[in-house]
């Protein structure tokens, strides 16, 4: 079966928001088996919407739509759906109720009429509850399948996405089933590993398919099978992702079922119940920021220390300025020193250190943009390296926070 | 003059990624004055690609093509562009020795045949250099009107874009004047905005356009005018920004061209040559991360202490124990004493604390889950806030952030 995305709103097309709506849609549609045919964004508009719910309705059985549901005139969506599939709106006295509860419990500004309108539903759609905003979600029968209706803000979206519409689909559609495996390989660029495994690859049967998804120096193999049966289609996941693993084996470094390193680090952490402390210079808090965006964080990350400025390396961390005049601040030396003062003065069994150039201009260091030095100390000591991770500063700091995620899942595997 | 967008691969329908691609595209797009008709998402497949080159063409005068130049088989762009336009491929000479040196230089595996392969182009199109990358850049004439080729690597793409695709597209197309103004107000809901400006928006005229972006307890009002001539256009933008602002006088909190915060923050401490430095809990680092992603950031930022452990918060930033035994770790007390621990420590002017639950679970403190509380301290004094930020461990760390940096930029007004 297919599903497609169709996501309503100006501010999409004129690039003033990110949709990561569209994204968090398709993961969970394929999770369940259900592909995504085709993603459009299109304008607050009456015959631009009309037009695309045709076309949408035409690849697909069901059509996720996203935005165009705000209580003020720019949003047109229920109106549109209502011609779209020639019904009127009704009020919903439950919608109604929960606007004014909102209302008088958690909005400091008064109810208006606009906010009541938020109530009015197409006539034959199922509502479904939003409990975090004033817009409902709507599954309704379109010309050909099903459209649902959600708001756009992305987590009233995902909690009435989960909670309502996953269910629904589960209960509503035979879905195939889906399964993937990933293999994640070092140290050979896509288009080499394409050429090795070209005869096997060249044989995969239909059902079966293959991603190449290069990233920072890896490349992952995304193996997909599809079939009705779900032990058959395991089976057949197995068996080819074992043939691939075998012309693989000295390059593979991992393999995944699409956990985030932080993540795997938390459990790592938490299971050994060790803690970690960051010092951070060139990633200037990213890594503490992303480890900590992870729930349970507070169970083995103490903290960091962000040393931007030189002089916080010495007074925080007790760096050795003499270390800093002898090899400069950008150094395996200097990274050792951070990460085993970020030790001590945290307190904590582990701690990953960054110093480096992340651009544009050159700072208080000789080193090229984009040579970071990352150390990891522990119990058993402390070890340095140094990467040239080019010179677009962005990257440098995103290379430089899994580059520490990667020597830290090391260390960890060794406490 | 309108523009689509169209991205091309599977990781994308399977929300894998996240398309930001598009956002920057439609963004510097809009700049000079070319709106995005629609953006569409495909496959990487043969009749998809196909069916939406003509869709596209059929409602835009250039497409903006990305994704699907890759050099494995699952990357069919090049392919598919050749068919849609009835041209055929050719070895470019110049992009095959960019190639080979990106890959005697930069790359640690041999070069193959499929590498090689990416020098092959449409031979009608015109090459864009991809100074990052090995897939070049492709400027072509389509059925209808003009196709742009660029990779998805988002840091090749923008630069691409930026450096080859906007030159061009200024100096090929008659663009309207498209000029934007926003005025963020506070204090009243979208709705209750609406209402008081019905008269107003209802007499706006067609080239006059007004969206309402409401984002973290604030409202957007984004006034839009367009035209042809740059100095009639100026004027009515003004003259319709001025009659709104009088009407929002109560609630008006700021004008916008549209600049990130963090941007004006950094802007204003270096003119001001104050330095800064963050006590982070509950937004573990983002702060920090968010300063420093802003080049230059080191002018003015010393470094943070992530203080995500109490233990941390006594011994690195010298909070009193009897103080957060008194009102708990979570307390516009203890977010006060942080903050001048900070800029103490790591000798800063200003520094900013932020101290919480995130959720999901509560922590050491009785606080309730997006409780957080933030303080400011200068040389004129400290002051801390406690917010509500609902249940939302994500939204709670971001609207953290983002309330941390409105406080800073009130107190760097005063320094």
């Amino acid at each position: 079966m297919y599903a497609e995305i169709l996501t309503i709103g100006d501010e999409i097309l004129i690039g003033q928001i990110v949709d990561t709506n569209s994204a968090f849609i398709a993961a969970e549609l394929h999770k369940i088996g259900v592909s995504v045919y085709q993603i459009s964004s299109v304008q607050d508009n009456r015959e631009h919407i009309l037009t695309a719910l045709k076309e949408a309705e035409s690849r697909a059985d069901i059509v996720i739509i996203t935005g165009g549901l705000g209580p003020t005139r720019d949003d047109i969506t229920k109106h549109t759906l209502c011609e779209y599939t020639g019904d009127r709106l009704r009020e919903d006295k439950e919608v109604l109720r929960h606007i004014e509860y909102l209302f008088s419990n958690y909005i400091s500004t008064p109810i208006s009429d606009l906010n009541r309108k938020q109530a009015l539903v197409p006539s034959r759609a199922d509502v479904l509850h939003n409990a975090h905003g004033t817009a409902p979600g709507m599954w309704l029968k379109g010309r050909r399948g099903v459209l649902v209706s959600l708001p756009g803000v992305p987590f009233e979206m995902k909690a009435l996405f989960t909670e309502h519409v996953v269910p629904r689909i589960i209960a509503s559609y035979d879905r195939p089933v889906l399964l993937h495996h990933t293999l994640i390989t070092y140290g050979l660029g896509e288009s080499a590993i394409a050429d090795r495994i070209e005869t096997w690859e060249d044989a995969l049967p239909g059902h079966i398919r293959l991603a190449y998804l290069p990233n920072l120096g890896k490349v992952r193999l995304r193996v997909s099978a599809r079939g009705t049966d779900p032990e058959a289609v395991q089976e057949d996941l197995d068996r080819y992702v074992g043939e691939l693993r075998d012309q693989l084996a000295d390059i593979l470094f991992g393999e995944s079922d699409g956990e985030a390193l932080e993540a795997t680090l938390a459990k790592l952490f938490t299971a050994r119940g060790a803690t970690l402390a960051t010092a951070e210079s060139c990633t200037g808090g990213a890594i503490a920021a992303q480890l900590t965006a992870v729930p349970g964080a507070s169970n083995f990350f103490l903290g960091s220390v962000v040393s931007y400025a030189t002089g916080v390396k010495k007074d925080v961390l007790g760096v050795d300025p003499g270390l800093i005049e002898a090899h400069s601040v950008v150094s395996p030396e200097v990274a050792g020193a951070m990460a085993e003062g970020a030790r001590k003065v945290l307190g904590a069994d582990i701690a990953v250190a960054t110093t480096g150039n992340a651009g544009p201009a050159k700072g208080e260091s000789d080193a090229a943009v984009g040579t970071v030095a990352i150390a990891v100390s522990g119990p058993g000591g402390t070890r340095a390296e140094v990467f040239t991770m080019g010179n677009h500063r962005e990257r440098i700091v995103r290379k430089s926070v899994h580059k520490a995620f990667e020597m830290l899942r090391e260390e960890i595997l060794k406490f």
